[in-house]
Order: C-alpha cells, then structure tokens, then sequence
C-alpha cells in the first residue's frame, strides 16, 4: 500500500547518499523524511576504473535503508539519480543490477550536464533575486557550474574534480600542509581553465554555492559568529586555521561536523580555486539543488511567477490568512509608500508588500501574541525565494505591526538601513489601522507627507467623527510613535 | 458589504464593554480583534436606580467605536449582551434606544440566570477535566456561580455584588484599611450565605474563575514567579499587601495593571469571601467566559465529544496534519503503554495520545528543529481543554519526540512526575520509529517490558534484517536512551 501524497527523490552521490522524502500539502512540499549516510563511493574508484567491492558493499547497505520507506512511495513519484562515482565506474551494470533490485525502482545515471541543469532547478526555485546567477556544487567527485537567469539555464558544466577525488589525490596521509594546499589549488584552476573564460565573460548578479561543503564554511562562520557571506578573504583565513591543525586526523574547528573532517580540507581548496579564478566577490548558501531539482520537477512547479509569490500564496493557503485582507493592506502600504516616494524604491516596496499579505500569520497560533509569532514562523520557516537578511526584514515589520515597537529587531535587520526599515513599519501600522474594517470600500482616501522623520496623515474632512474606532486607533499609534521621536500628525482635510 | 465568516460578541459589563471579533476557520474560531474600554457603567448608578447621563455618555461613546467594525459582521452572527447595571437601571429604555440605533443592532439585556449559562457554556468551552466544576464570575455589578459537568449547567445563581459596586460601597475615599477590607469581605459572605449551602452539598472537583479580577490576580502571581493556582493563603497574603499600599491611589504591585487598580481591592475582598465561605482549595483563571459563550453558541459548536479532542482535531484541520499517521503512532504509543502498565494511568495515556496525534505539528514550519517548532506552537497556542499544565507536558513531549533528549522540558512540567513524563516521552519516540513507514500494515507486533528504568522491545525473529532503516534507527536511539542511563535493548524473538 502506498501513500499517494508522498514523493522521494534519492541521490547516490559521491561522497552521500541521500533520500528526501516530501508531502505535497496545499501545492508546496512538505519535508518528512531526509536519511543520509556517507558511503563514500568516489573512494572505492580503483586506478583501472571499476568501483571496489568495499564500496559498492556499502552502496547496498545503504539502500537497504531507503527501500524500506520507498516502498509506501507511489513508483511514478520516486527519482532516482546516480552521479559522477558511477558516471565513472567501469563495473556499473554490477552495482547498478543489485541495486535496482534492492530499491525495487530503476536508478537513472545521469550526465554531468543533467545534473548541473536539475541542481540549477532546485537553486532557481529555492532562491530569489532578479538578474544572472551563477550556481556552483562541489560534489565527491565532480564540480557543477551553471549561470541561469530566472527558472533557464543558460550555460553549464560538470567538471571532474571533487572533495573525495581531491583528498585522495592532493591530501596523502591526510597530511595539511601549506605545499599540499597549493598544489589541490591549482589542479583545481587547471580544470577550471579551459571553461573559466565563458563564465566570466557572461558575467552574474548572485553566486549561490550547494553541497556539503560549502554548507560545512557556512557552519563555521556561523559559530565564529560571521555573517552568511563567503569571502575569498575569509576562505584564506580558514585555510590558514586548518593548516595549522596540521593533519586530518587533527583538524579540529568550531562549528565543523566530525562526519565533514576528512573531506573538508579538499572541498575548501577547490572553493579557494574557484573564487580565484571566476573573481567571485561572495557566495551564499543555496537553499536546495539537486534533490530538490528532482522534487520540484515531480510536483509540477509552476514556473510562472518569482519563487517569492509562490511561497507568499502556499502561505496564504497553509495558514488560511485572509487573503482579500492581506490584497487591501498591501494596496493602502503600497499607496503610502508611493506618495512619500514616487520614485519607488523597489525592494523595500516589494518588502512591504510580502509584510503587508502575511501580517496576520500569527494569528493561526493565537491573538495576543500574534505578532511574536508570526515573527518566529517566519524567522524559522523555509520560505524558497527569500534571501537571510530578506527573511529578517519581513520577520521585524511583523513583529512591529502593533502595539509598542521592538525596535531591536528592525535595527538588527541587515536588508535595509534601519530608518527605511522604521519607515516601512510605520506604514504598515497605518495601513492595518486603515483597513481595520475588513471589507471592500472601507478605506479612506488619504494624503500622506514626510518632513524628516514627521509623518503627516490627512483624512477626509469629518471622517474621525464617523469612524470612531479608527481615529481612537489612530490617535493611540500617534501617540506611540510621537514618543518614539518620530512625530505622526493626524489631520482632516 | 459584510464578511461572511465573520462573527461578534458584545457585552456591555458593569465595568468594562468588550467587543470580540472571530472568524470561522476549519470549525475553530479565529480571534481577529478584541476591543475593550472602561465604561464604568456601574459607578454611573444613582441612589434612585437611575443610570446617570455621564455614564450613558461614556457607553454611547464606547458603542460607537465597536459600531465602526461591527457594520462587517453579518447581522445574524452578532449577539450583544448587557448585564448587571442594564438589569437594575430604572432608565434602561433611554440608554437602550440610543445604544440600539449606534449599533445597527438588538441589544438583550439578559437575565443574571442567563449570564450565569452563558458564562458556563464559554467556561465548559474553553476547559477540560471530567467531573463536576465550580464557575465563578465575579463582574462590576453581579457574581455568577455555576455548578456543572460537562456541557451541562447543574446549578446556578447570579448575586448582587461586583468589584465596582463593592468599591463603591465598601472602599470609601479609596483608603485600603484591615476594616474596610472586613467589611467588604463580611457583605459579600452576607450576600453568598443564602445559596452557599447547596453548592456546598452538590460538590466539585475543579474550581475555575472567571472575570478580571481573577486574571488580575494571576497576573501577579505570574509576576512574582508563583504557579498559576489560586489559593486563599495567596489571597490573604495579596490582601495585606494591598492594605500596605494604604490607599487606592498609592496601590501598586508588579504584574497589576493601571487600569484594574481601582477595582482590585473589591474584587480581591469578594473573591476572599468565596473561597471563605465555599471553602475553596484552590481555583485556575477560565480561558473564556460570557463572550466565548456568545460566540461559540453561534459557531455551532458540537457538544458531543469533549473539549481535548475538538481541538485536536481542529488542530489536525487547520496544519493539515496526517491524521492516519497520528493514529498509527497513536496505536503504537498506547500499545506500548500498555504492556508496561496494563492498570493504564487514564491521564498519562490520554496525553501519550495527544502528542502522538500532533507529533508532527511542527513540520508546518520547517523539518530539521520540527520538535521545536511543535513545542513553540503548543506553549502559545489557545488549547482549548487542555490546563496550562497539561500543555507544558505536551509540548514538552513533542519536543523529545526526536534526536537529543531535552531533559529540562520533562523536568519542568507539572502534570507528571519526571519519571512518568520520561517513559512517556521513550514511548513516544519508539512509537515514532517504528511507524516510520506511515503505512498501514507496516508496523512489527512487538512486545515491550520494563525493569526499573530498562526497556526490553522485543521484535519479531529476523525482523531486524528485513527492516534496515527502522532497525538502524532503533540502535541508534537504544545508544541516546543508554547515554543517559535508561537502557533500551533491542531484541528479536
């Protein structure tokens, strides 16, 4: 008996193996199960090609795992990739036979090129951003480059070069040495060299970076207490830190998993290599690639609108917001907002906007609090197609859509200076005041005027004498803001 | 135009009128506003029983703020309610016409009987518990008790005295004196004695308060890092506090709020007079009252299974939860349960069952920290049925359904002992492995036993070997649960 809403997507990587299994709730994936074990295929290549028993030994074992929960998986919702280890095994039909009878489900092995291009649809839909994006994934043993815009690939590639295959051929005896560092950087250039001229020639917006390691440098910065943005100067300060560990076995880093040790050092100086050579300035982490790549193409993403539209509708229908509600905020923030600025400033408008349509989130928990957590799902959701510093902005302007403000969160926010930030939340105060009524036609016409940090409202004439609970509102949020050293001033025309 | 899911309750207290706001989503009601204002309607009635104009001057006003948001509310799904002073004001008609035509609306002036019913309902709404319990209101002009089981009102009585006209009466020029408070505290007992008789003979197993006075009470408690019980000893402690404070207008304690200041002495004096007389052990804060009764009569609500599981399974409803799944772990947990304790404890297995049913609450947010996001959900969320201890179990439960223990959480509830809430919490988590398959027919027979803190899970002969996945994470469980020296051995038969 199967489970008709499930789907999994399984990658037989070099260096992981990886399930994903998801549920389909209101058109978005919902993410049950994720099994990983590092089998470490790439190590059991032999110099003649063919993969070791030892290694496919421990392919097997870990599809036992995963056969047990794809059985309640229907067959048509299962995708299941090999990668470069079994690109490159000359014995592939032994492992690929028992395997598939294991899984009881075909294993597709794919080419470097349809795994760049699937990594790039799970980039593309997990992340936002207009304008050119180059994507790159250090596996075990091939590196994927892509430059896409939108939902289209427009160049890519699969090198054969990766963490696992560059340990084994740059590291011996796990040995971190300056001179061992330098050599897997420049093998690293070397493959690199005869497509780096392409990519640089295109040119991109956004570096994202998948896999493991840079996930791994993430972590470390993490705990350091960095932001998320990878840096050639702080990859060379990371060199630094693991060379004086000296070996391997040694390498002891904040932050660092035990599972990613052996494989780090490798995977950082392919990353040194790539920075260097395409002259990236900062990379951050993508929120998905391959296995999401297989997912979404399965659950039949629309690819009509920005990743950020689809996850503000699939939280419209998860949480059963109001949508009509969230339309007639966004419309009145929006419209105060363009009278302050004509010349609109567009991300802060669209921020406003994605604030204003998921303002009542927090009432799914309860109505006292609703603005904490609406700020907590937010802050903690996955949420495809918002960047970290995105996702802080709009948890802040919700947390400060009512009662006294929490100025702490608007000033650790990083997407927008702190005083664009307060405007915003000003205006989203006003705009829910305004549209308190809840029904079409409700809202007033309005003038709005800045001077410096006073806000000038004007209303109808006569309008506060007929819509007492409004102007009651409205007179207690000037007063706060007043308080706060930002005048707000409440007047009829 | 009105919004047809929306649906308001009034009442017109004898100290404050609140208007509350709700909106119909999966059969649970949603709180969208709540609105409230001191009217002091109480302090307005002369010694002729009429209202005096200041006092309808001050309601009016009120009604027309609520009368703003009210237009949205379709006419049939508005219910409003006055009390206490619109009882006995000798010029009601005067107020009511005027009050009717701001509204757009009926207004029922109801019984003190009525009220009494109705604040029952709202209370039986909102709790849980079996057995029969103790309601007490104490509003501006009136006190209602209730006696009942279930949905039904066994006995009730609505009595003359309120923390408005008792501070009137008793409190003259505000002073806070021992005499004062005895005289406040000897008219209330004077008040209760003809009724109290019959309480006393008819019993109850739990106590609940009602009305702001009691919350005002808890606040403080809350303040001062005590539990949420309300005890007399507490009361009279509170009492000489507020004695030392010397005059209302000096009165302050942390946690009290400006605004209920001046009621707090009168209503502390009544309540002191209740738990005196009535020789209350101790009494928890309602999660609803008149309103929530209003309200919830409206929505339709069904009476026929009890308070805990309507909200499950509006839970289930509203995050699209698996409800298959939640039986499955369900079955399994109690099982389990029930093969170590086969004289089950009724309220560890119910609350086995809750988190079992909810386990994957948090998956609405995101997978890798779900078990805390259940938790965050849970401590916040209005659990209608459920006693704040209670929900402390639960969400400690559903934050050690997976990966590391958090011992802290088993060990800071108060509805079980650690030990019990402990085995609970290794119940849930084997329940949780072994229904991985989230199919029918998947999970093993399986038999369970207990030494001390050891489990002994015995499965069936070769059932490990044919089960990689769910075998490989029951050793790596068996290995947390050893760590923290409660063996758990896996065995086959």
């Amino acid at each position: 008996m199967v489970n008709p809403s499930l789907y999994a997507a399984i990658d037989l990587g070099s260096n992981s193996f990886h399930m994903l299994v998801v549920q389909q709730v209101e058109g978005a994936g919902r993410t049950l199960a994720k099994v990983k074990r590092k089998v470490r295929l790439a190590a059991g290549l032999q110099l003649d090609g063919s993969l070791d028993q030892a290694a496919m030994e421990r392919g097997w074992d870990c599809l036992r795992l995963f056969a047990e929960q794809l059985q309640d998986v229907p067959a048509g919702q299962v995708r299941i990739v090999g990668t470069a280890t079994l690109r490159l095994a000359t014995n592939i039909d032994v492992f690929l036979e028992r395997a598939e009878a294991i899984l009881g489900h075909p294993i597709r092995i794919i080419s470097g090129e349809e795994e760049a291009a699937t990594i790039y649809q799970g980039v593309a839909w997990t992340s936002s951003g207009t304008g050119r994006r180059l994507v790159i994934d250090i596996g075990g043993a091939s590196t994927e480059l892509v430059i896409g815009e939108g939902a289209s690939a427009a160049l890519l590639h699969s090198l054969n070069m990766g963490c696992v295959t560059w340990l084994h051929r740059h590291f011996p005896g796990g040995e971190l040495s300056e001179a061992h560092f330098d050599r897997a950087i420049a093998a690293a250039q070397h493959e690199l060299a005869p497509v780096a001229a392409r990519y640089l020639k295109l040119g991109w917006r956004h570096c994202i970076g998948a896999s493991g390691t840079v996930q791994a440098i993430q972590e470390i910065m993490m705990a350091q207490g960095e932001n998320e943005q990878i840096t050639l100067a702080k990859l060379n300060r990371l060199k630094a830190r693991t060379i004086a560990c000296g070996n391997i076995a040694g390498l002891h880093l904040p932050g660092l998993t035990p599972e990613r040790v052996p494989v780090f050092a490798s995977g950082l100086a392919i990353l040194i290599a790539l920075f260097d050579t395409l002259a990236i300035d900062n990379m951050v982490l993508a929120g998905g690639a391959l296995r999401e790549g297989l997912i979404y193409g399965m659950l039949g993403a629309r690819q009509d609108c920005d990743a950020q539209e689809r996850t503000i509708d699939s939280l419209i229908a998860r949480y059963q917001l109001d949508r009509q509600q969230g339309e007639r905020v966004r419309h009145t923030a929006l419209a105060a907002l363009k009278q302050l600025h004509p010349e609109l400033d567009q991300e802060a408008a669209r921020m406003l906007a994605r604030a204003a349509m998921l303002y009542e989130l927090g009432l799914c928990i309860e109505y006292k609090r609703a603005p904490e957590h609406a700020a907590y799902i937010i802050r903690h959701i996955d949420l495809p197609g918002f960047t970290a510093p995105q996702k802080g902005l709009l948890a802040a302007l919700l947390l400060n859509q009512r009662d006294d403000f929490r100025l702490e969160a608007l000033q650790a926010q990083c997407a927008l200076d702190t005083s664009r930030a307060v405007l915003l939340a000003r205006l989203l105060r006003l705009a829910i005041i305004l549209c308190l009524r809840r029904t079409q036609g409700t809202v007033p016409e309005f003038r709005l005027a800045q001077q410096g940090t006073r806000l000038t409202l004007t209303l109808p004439a006569g309008w506060c004498s007929g819509h007492h609970l409004r102007a009651s509102e409205l007179h207690a949020e000037a007063r706060r803001q007043n308080e706060l050293g930002w005048p707000l001033e409440i007047m009829e025309a």
